[in-house]
């Protein structure tokens, strides 16, 4: 009889109500995602590691959460909040102030596990109306009590960390509304806090919903969509899967409401309009520095779910998948979706994980696919019925003509169900000291080689750590390196090498985000990559927006920070 | 024997060489269009007057600029600019102070034509490079002199002005360079006077002159193209006849570098970095007020004109062709490059000009387009070959849903071969004391007949005045509303009218501009539109970029301004 296979104490349980877990937890309480057995074989090979490195669970965060520090916001403060938002919706509870000063990165989450708090909110206010965001900030500027907020709460790199505690406003209990679907513009109001999954339903839904001709979508579907607002969006510079046909969310945006000490800015939602610089454009990544996004106008499109369009390709390695993504975003021909090309390294982990029977793995082999450099490629088109269909033939042609062979759309559509939720799975390996993580990079065509070999020149300098990277969100002049990383070991290791490979980006050319944001985490190169006299206008307009410094006070975009 | 038919004595000869004439003049100075016989009997009934108005000229301009004002700029400067920039750059002398302090604003020719000059450079400089951009502005911030930018000289809203005389930089006499063109990222490198012309030379012929497998094109045609510049394109938030497909100028800019006396601002060319707020979209609409844009990456896209496809219908009235064109924008198959719908009024001027047979006249009433009532539209596709078979279907099947006819392609292969030079017959008529002008406004799709009804209203309520428009620069959810006006008398009149017209847009919702920018033309609207909040943040990154305002001293967006 064979041995028993093992099998590591995976927690398939909800976390329990009122515990840290339930604060690291990623979406939905009941919904968790465990490491196929195939996942676990590949995690212990990349990470050097064996059974026996999984026979005891580390931490699993399931004790309540319990806050010793003191609120800091003075009582008559806390008694005019109440005044202005009602009791119940300003809160001091442990759990309240740890949650709400929590955001979804790697090194929260493994921290919260571990009972670790560093900074928490005073209080946490949950205003109604934009009304109340006035008053509050008004009363908080008066008063010099720092002001952060929550949006969706799936910033990865510190966005709203509460660093000199004070009030966390939580946007998404109830300014989350969908307020207006303008047929005629194909526009669409929205309070700053409302989910994705709310607006895309609300859209898709609108010919019941709000009486349209047309269904809509919003175009925006981030990996964070579940837990991710529309104001956060924006306010991050974030970018959705299908931004290579929709646009990124800053594109998206047409107008917004900011609330800030120096007044409301209230823009004009026409896309264009020659009368002098853009404010709105200035309130896109300002990542709370500013103000207090209450409400926005945003685009809406046509939702035509029946003409999507999916394709998969196979392409000989990395460099002919990148040229001829390249093509297709050029070729001006109109663009797909989503467009996703793995390098060799991840492609070799999809094999690994959904393995081909051996007489496909044959052909492959004979046809020039070789493990090791082959490069899978996925994607979808959406728009009208015939413009699909082109598109979808047209990036056939392409794909070919740089040696690619199709694999059917049927990876594509398996990724589409997908898609929010792989990340789930990270959740279940910080039991055991082990973070997933990811970094990512824009690139142009003509240095895509060049940043993604630096990067793992450092990351394979590091043994035991992963590392994987695919291409996504393309642009005619370049795309976004996208690296998903694996390292054991304390909370150093994990911030060490994840320091690491943002250096290598950032020295081969990159930026340290192109779609993640600045928040704490870019501290140490956002100076650089900005330069001084660009950091010095961001933060002229910190200083007239917000003289007092009490929004997000001590980003790096902000003025009391210590880059330069 | 019939009577002979009066025309009015035309000026048909190119100005004379240093004369005022030849400063107002648009295009080269042998270019000129005279209005057809048929303009002049419309124009005559448009403004109320007979061939008796038109018996003498009142003001041709030709005499020699002679400007008596001092120079005002301090005697160490002038020889340090010198030192600077070589003799030969520096210049004094009355004819290139008043040419390179005037744009193309009617009542600046008006005002050329009769020797009135109000405001005059103390001396114009052309730098050769940036290097010596930044010592003049290092120089001048140090010694509290003025500096205006004149690009292309195309302004038309005096955005340039030397309202406190001091220097004015001519960047399109060397810095007028394309640097670069970079097939791989589809990029294009330029100085910031590289005029309209010479980059889609250089762009249409880069297979020549570059080497490149593709050739391009810049995709931006303002009507200004041949007297425009780059920087000036993206600094005053101008848009081209083509901006449907190819996006505004704002879009089309990647990166910018601009001297300010706060330092060099060098914006990274990634298209999207989530790292803050984007300073190249606080530069772009800036007008001069913040810094010296000196040299720009700009996208560009493959030149296919074998794929162009021209198109024209006729649609019973406004509102079908106006709902027309909003499917196709909204549509999701891909947008036409041009696109552009007259209202009736112009529609009629057009038939005016351009009779048809009258048994085509009695074809169209009876199926249904009517005088008075029907409006024209015409349009080009651009791109990939089967892109543009594929656009230009679905628009015919579009316009033929709403009521459309084919007019085939003929008009607009006829519009697009003028497209640059109908605007030079306003200058024969200003002679006559005559000014046709335009006044533009966004729009979108739920208020354009509200404010077209509205700008009408205005117009039509001060006699002897004539006022067409029509539809051009199409978005998802809205478009520009276009007005050419004509009036009459001195240049109080007109600018009285220009003042009701844009008054009238903007009480309806409009904005003082779609894509002509702010100047100081628009002082009286632009607090109004932005609000003092908006206008702050403006002048906050004034003070930071230029705290001793030497730039452009006196325009609305800057510090020292009377707008509130």
């Amino acid at each position: 009889m064979a041995e028993k296979k093992f099998i590591p104490e995976w927690t398939s349980t909800p976390p329990l109500p009122g515990s840290y877990r339930s604060i690291a937890k990623q979406g939905a309480m009941d919904e968790i995602k465990l490491p196929s057995e195939r996942y676990y074989k590949l995690l212990k090979g990349e990470l050097g590691v064996d059974d026996s490195y999984f026979s005891g669970k580390r931490n699993d965060g399931n004790m309540p959460v319990r806050l010793d520090e003191e609120v800091d916001v003075p009582g008559d403060v806390v008694d005019a909040l109440v005044k202005i938002s009602g009791s119940e919706n300003v809160r001091s509870d442990s759990y309240s102030r740890v949650k709400y000063s929590h955001g979804k990165l790697q090194e929260e989450m493994f921290n919260l596990k571990r009972g670790v708090v560093h900074e928490a909110a005073g209080v946490v206010v949950h205003p109604r109306d934009k009304e109340e965001v006035k008053e509050i900030i008004h009363l908080c500027d008066s008063k010099g009590v720092a002001v952060n907020v929550y949006g969706g709460g799936s910033s990865c790199n510190k966005g709203f960390l509460p660093e000199r505690g004070g009030v966390t406003l939580v946007m998404n209990t109830h300014m989350k509304r969908v307020l207006e679907v303008n047929e005629k513009n194909h526009t669409c109001r929205v309070q700053a806090g409302c989910m994705g999954p709310d607006l895309e339903n609300a859209l898709n839904n609108a010919r019941t919903l709000y009486g349209t001709t047309h269904a809509f979508t919003c175009g925006h579907f981030p990996q964070s969509f579940e837990i991710s607002s529309v104001a956060g969006w924006s306010m991050a510079l974030g970018s959705g899967q299908a931004s290579t046909y929709y646009g990124d969310a800053a594109d998206l945006v047409l107008a917004m409401e900011v609330v800030t000490p120096a007044g409301v800015i209230n823009t004009s939602d026409y896309i264009s309009t020659a009368t002098g610089p853009k404010v709105v454009e200035m309130m896109k990544g300002s990542e709370g520095v500013f103000g207090v996004c209450v409400e926005l106008t945003i685009k809406i499109f046509r939702h035509m779910p029946e003409n999507r369009k999916y394709f998969g390709y196979i392409f000989p390695d990395f460099e002919s998948a990148v040229n001829a993504t390249r093509e297709i975003t050029q070729g001006q021909f109109g663009l797909p979706a989503v467009l996703r090309i793995s390098d060799a390294k991840e492609t070799e982990h999809a094999f690994e994980l959904y393995p081909v029977p051996s007489m496909v793995e044959s052909f492959l082999k004979m046809r020039g696919f070789k493990p090791g450099r082959r490069c899978l490629c996925l994607g979808t088109v959406e728009g009208e019925r015939e413009f699909t269909a082109l598109v979808r033939k047209k990036i056939g042609r392409i794909a070919r003509r740089f040696g690619g062979m199709s694999t059917t759309g049927y990876s594509a559509k398996e990724w589409y169900k997908d898609r929010y939720k792989t990340f789930y799975m990270a959740e279940a390996v910080t039991d055991y000291d082990i973070i997933l993580d990811t970094v990512e990079t824009p690139v142009r065509w003509d240095n895509i080689h060049e940043i993604h070999g630096k990067v793992y020149e450092y990351a394979n300098s590091v043994p035991g750590t992963m590392c994987i990277s695919h291409a996504s969100h393309f642009y005619q002049s370049g795309t976004n390196l996208y690296f998903i990383f694996g390292v054991r070991g304390n909370v150093d290791d994990y911030m060490a090498y994840r320091s690491g490979l943002i250096e290598a980006m950032v020295n081969a050319g990159g930026s340290c985000s192109h779609h993640h944001g600045v928040g704490r985490l870019m501290t140490p190169w956002i100076g650089r990559f900005l330069g001084k006299e660009e950091l010095g206008a961001i933060r002229a307009l910190k200083k007239y927006f917000d003289p007092g410094n009490i929004l997000n006070p001590g980003h790096p975009l902000g003025t009391d920070s210590q880059v330069d």
